[in-house]
């Protein structure tokens, strides 16, 4: 899992059936390392059964748990799902939020 | 699921018999995200059961995700696949496509 | 899975319910290489099931490991865990801790 | 999957049962992509069930479609295989091969 | 799987049960790549069922071959091992060992 962002939100009219009636968010990941800056990563794709809103910070869940996330027995054409919605995170850096 | 664009086809004759019929796109990931450039990622080969085409913006999905939405019962020997073909995004640094 | 360090905890309130009742720690990989350094990567969110504190190194395991670590019966909307914390490590270069 | 050249056979006396039988290449990802060169990852080492040479151009999977791809009911100690021996690939820059 | 090198090992007295006999390698990925360096990444931790020495170069495998390699039914919170101790490789650029 990860913790990240949400930075927008994608439509696709054309799609396997399975991903019919979920949003889908477009998330990037939140760089809360010690050291010096990550190299950036190109952004993933997650299902949102939680309701989460653009500018909020997300945990998200890949494969079989992204399945389960959204209600899926596992047979599933979907594999990354939030699976929170962050309220605050403290980092030993003595960084919160 | 990452967001991509397709950037060309690939053929193989010698192939595992579950490719078969299916069409295998080159597709590499679009940098979406708010911050400097991500670097560049080597692209994915994922096969196609919506019938995209070079240069559409899909929504890639990996492992048993993929096997379901091309049809298999997941005893199958493929793992990446489009689950989407994109109509649009909206990212709140205000681009939009 | 992977050898890291424990830098902080995050909290939702609002998650899927499979997650209430886990702690959710904040992991950074620890890069133990022999070479030049390696690019930070962002850090991970892990379940918790062993009480790990800030500061600790702990293994951190992926996927179905680490439904299994949390009790799960691998229907879990969970894929990262803490799986053991490190009493020490012995590395070729003569490094121990 | 990927896109990637076979660099290299990689031989082992001592392994696990599961892989007597199986030649393990040495495969690195073709940077196909049509931006800037993406850094070099390090090679895969896959499973050939299909008599794949060195030079040649291959798709690998990963995963269960690698342990479907050389004949395993899933229960298997594999994790990554050629799933194809490529003819030619077309990109929308126009390369072919 | 990945080629890597044995660069040492760790103990964790708290750690799930399933963990419990297993050795814990530190692995890293070897560069054998034809082009420029790879950039490095962070090491590996792996169960090991074969009896690898540090320095020794191995094969790593992931998820479910993982944990069919260390005699689990899959049900198992380990998900990267030692699956063979390399004797030789030979790479196109000539360069065997």
């Amino acid at each position: 899992m990860f913790l990240g962002r949400v930075i927008g939100e994608v439509w696709a009219t054309r799609k396997v059936s399975d991903l019919e009636g979920h949003r889908l968010l477009v998330v990037e990941a939140l760089d809360t390392g010690s050291g010096p800056p990550a190299p950036m990563v190109t952004p993933v794709v997650a299902a949102d059964p939680l309701g989460a809103g653009v500018g909020e910070e997300v945990i998200v869940a890949f494969g079989k748990a992204a399945r389960v996330a959204c209600g899926g027995d596992g047979d599933f054409a979907l594999e990354a799902a939030v699976v929170g919605i962050v309220d605050g995170h403290q980092l030993n850096a003595g960084e919160s939020a």
